[in-house]
């Protein structure tokens, strides 16, 4: 762990405690409560009380694992990046009016001063510090440290699942975004997990009138079906080629739906990559030339979370219906088993209790 | 052979023959002279006598292997789509002014009615008509048609032979659109071929600063650095990952290429796959995904001849120096043959010798 | 009347009646019944029986000023360019199969030759022949023809009216689509007339959160309200400035309404001028500057049929309610008067009653 | 004369004077020259020796008016913004192989975490500072304070006065890439002055294969033919309307040359605004309207400078050939008078000597 445990001497309110606890994962497969000095508060930064954190895959990974690609836990690291909280205390250079604040927070932290940042795409930042990415901290802790204009406040009417779940959901409309879907799009979605059903809430809000979903397990389809996919196919069974649609995100990560997607798209339509699986793929080349089909992938996001908070308070997009488990700091590890089983979607951990 | 034989009614100079001679595949490796009547003249087309014609790769793989994919060569066929001539008549619907104008022919004929056409893709039509695909005939012959639209005039000060070679520069500009070169661009072209040379000189001319090309033929590396290439690598020796290209344009269809290509892009940057090969090749998606590079392929090219009429004129490109062997259109046969001997980049074919 | 008044001899359809009614528009200010022949069909039109026929703001002002800039009535001409009807016969080259199906008509002719229609911006054809524009007949008549691509199959759940009211509605939709709205664009529109009405739904529809509307009738307001606007201003009472919107679309054409609705957008921000007033207009140019604001108009709207049915059968506009007065063919003088009147929005005359 | 005048106390350079000649600007009409202290340096900024200052027009302004619309020298204030200069000392974040370099100078600070900043846009950030501007100082002075990251290297193959004049170069480009000039476009740009010239360079360097420019002094216009255009009108005699350019560039101001300039795009052209004149111009809506042409200005640039470095490095822009006039700091004030003088288009100040 780096960076953010060193005894905090700058927080300027008197009664913030001088420890938290955390969930920390020792090295694969051990997580181990600890007590922690609080994080240090940059100048540009806010100290968020976490109030609820979501599971992602990419914990799981972590935890079973101890590595994602060139990523090795090879200190103790705190995992959790779908976050919200509340403003406990403030950097100097930040308004003091904040604290108190609900807020969701984007969990990385650009240079702002490369090519990249500076050309509006501070995702692809080569200097990015990313939540639970190793050596940096996360979120199973009950304080964390962030730039302040990376903690967005929240209405009262958006709860504090939604607001950590505006991380996945970004990750949706990144998607929807690079996919260009627009009013009357068709698009096809592969896999009808977490990210799959939150890409098709962020497809309809992007208006688009047929989304197509695939996946394998007839009970995802169903809840698809019901939350933001207008037709469900069971990959097993049903073929996608033909469909012509302007756009397949793939959600699934599986080599096999991703090249049956790409084949389901018309010409000049987009394929986004969102799911991760093998580094390397085969993909039907020339189909894509002679369509003249777009092909990318998502890496986090940009400037999404505005609109993320704008559609949840909308109506438009609704997260709550993601959340199937909820559990204490104390409970972490219980946690990111929880998402291996049956009809589990979304686990939660609420490091206030 | 279809719709471009029958016996023509309606040509208004009284001077034209009523036959002409074809260079015509009879099937899979058997060219043969014939004398067929003048193609039929819609009212929107132009009869042009044709003057140059290139050989192109794909005329070479109907020769010897009498289809390219689902196309298949089941009828008589003539090959060749890149090519100039002289207008000899004109279509009832199209002024007359226009006989005896020296053109560059856009081989295609898209529909113009369909979602692609008018949404300015009409590339990606999909009942477009090209030349030497089965079952529309091509340009080894004295005269063919096309919709005046299609044949653009060309200033004295363009040859013959970079006239007809406008249609490969065309795949190189299209390549260069869609790979959004710039001012200050830095480029990996992969084959230096005729279309890696003229994605070069494309690129040089949409204002690349830097050009990257490689191949393992030291003479045609040495070629390509006098003619738009700023740097040459020998695939064999020379690395190109982590030269953080903007784009990476295939120009060979070698798997490998392109996947050591892929790997050259730096973030947000741009792949576009001219080269064919096999249908499918397994890619780097997860270094694609982390650095959300889009990748795509160019299928022809839209609305290209103005654009490389007007690099030509202005010296900014030059066609002729590709050229590198000259037949009759007796020798047609002879001409296929001459791309695969060393140190040959373009065969061109003059019908009216 | 040029080109669509000559006796057909081509129909295929033997029922047909030779002669057709039709309002006829001899001169500023005079609209007679005539009886005519039907119009002659081309290989690629269909003729259409017209159904509906919305009264535009153009088709009052031919009638009662006889021109509109260059164009001038100097012959009798047939108001009438917002329509639905049933096919009733085919050209040579269209499939019969068409003959009875429910149309909406997209009332232009592009060249499909020029380089505007071959980038895919027909709208903006040299060329273009449009309904109700001198010299070119419209539909307030028993039957008009059109190339078949330009008629629209509609579902029965679109009622007549809707289907004619596609054409403003493209307006609209081409306006939101210039104007880039998105999920989460904050929008505002001047002009709570029929335009502007639309224009609040079609921004709704591409997603906008908040969607400002402008008028100086309460009761306009008060509908727009009601159907798309989620702020109403009065704009006697009311500013705009400061409200930082990422689009402005004028629907108003007032001068004045125009510089304010410029001040009220935000830095990068897009101004679309729908509405026609006069032909120069002072503008602040130094505020567009600073700010970086892109301001352009619609000309008519392109490729915009499609969308526009799937939104009315989405149920995400809806066009119904803008129909205040309904007329007889024998009534088109009256129709064209009705728009006057306090709280009308759209007229449709009825050619078969 | 604000935050950078303090004592600096974080200098790592032992051997740098405590204090620095600079030309300030009291009031209106008053220049003096004046010791201070060198300005401080925060962590991650660079303290440049100017080599050399480009005279602007918005200077001469500041000079001569006391203010440029609400932006007013209530203050005393140093001018100069256009500046290149040797690192002598780096901020505690910054690489202290920095000192000794040769840089050029974006002048303007962002804030790096508004909306705009973090779309790419930060010309647009609201909180900008930029040299020169009320209340922050310039470069006239020996010696300046910039982010590391907005002080650009530059190779021996760059003056100091082109290193300089990147900042005047920058508006061009921006311009260009605003106005989406590319190979092949047809650009009209009004005005020969700097800008002009300038602008004439990038749209050459950019691939403009015409470049028309106006003005009405023809000294002025046989130089902008010697240096980019390919064509000179006299605005006085010569008409623009009808040549339906791509892309209008107004670098004059003039609300005439801007009206006329307007008129001479074709459709779906750019009119870019560079020029500052009056507040209000009245422009031809309706043209704008009925071409859907895209009008807009310039405010500043963004990342331009990397692009400026590469043009003039590699001979495609020369500014050089804009400097008429040379002026120590003790003649700063003689340099702002200079610009008006016939012939003159670019004084050069040298704070060094």
């Amino acid at each position: 762990m780096t960076a953010l445990t060193a005894q905090s001497t700058t927080l300027p309110a008197a009664e913030l405690p001088a420890t938290m606890r955390a969930s920390v994962l020792k090295r694969q497969g051990d997580m181990v409560m600890e007590t922690l000095p609080l994080p240090q508060l940059d100048a540009d930064q806010v100290l968020v009380q976490v109030a609820a954190v979501g599971v992602c895959g990419s914990d799981v990974h972590y935890y079973e694992h101890g590595r994602i690609g060139d990523y090795v836990v090879d200190h103790p690291l705190i995992l959790g990046h779908e976050l919200s909280g509340r403003i406990a205390a403030v950097g100097s250079a930040v308004d003091a009016g904040r604290i108190g604040q609900r807020v969701a927070v984007e969990p990385q932290r650009p240079c702002r001063t490369c090519k990249q940042c500076k050309a509006g795409r501070y995702n692809l930042c080569p200097d990015i510090e990313f939540y639970a990415t190793p050596p940096i901290d996360g979120a199973f802790a009950e304080y964390v440290t962030i730039q302040s204009d990376f903690a967005y406040d929240i209405p009262d009417s958006v709860s504090d699942e939604a607001a950590a779940l505006i991380e996945p959901l970004s990750v949706g409309l990144w998607a929807c975004e690079r996919a260009e879907i627009k009013p009357g799009s068709r698009v096809l979605i592969a896999g009808a997990g977490p990210i799959g059903i939150i890409a098709a809430q962020a497809a309809r809000a992007f208006g688009a009138s047929e989304i197509y979903i695939t996946d394998i397990a007839e009970d995802r389809l169903a809840f698809a079906l019901e939350h933001g996919a207008t037709h469900a196919l069971n990959a097993r069974t049903d073929s996608v080629e033909g469909l012509d649609v302007d756009a397949f995100i793939d959600a699934s990560g599986a080599p096999q739906a991703v090249r049956s997607g790409i084949k389901a798209v018309g010409p000049a339509g987009r394929v986004i990559l969102v799911g991760l699986g093998a580094d390397d793929v085969e993909l039907p080349v020339s189909f894509i030339q002679n369509r003249e089909i777009w092909l990318s992938g998502v890496f986090r996001y940009t400037n999404t979370w505005p609109l993320a908070i704008q559609l949840i308070a909308d109506g438009k997009v609704d997260l709550d219906i993601l959340v199937t488990g909820k559990f204490t700091l104390a409970e972490s590890e219980e946690a990111l088993k929880a998402g291996k089983q049956a009809g589990q979607l979304k686990a939660v951990v609420y490091p206030g209790r």
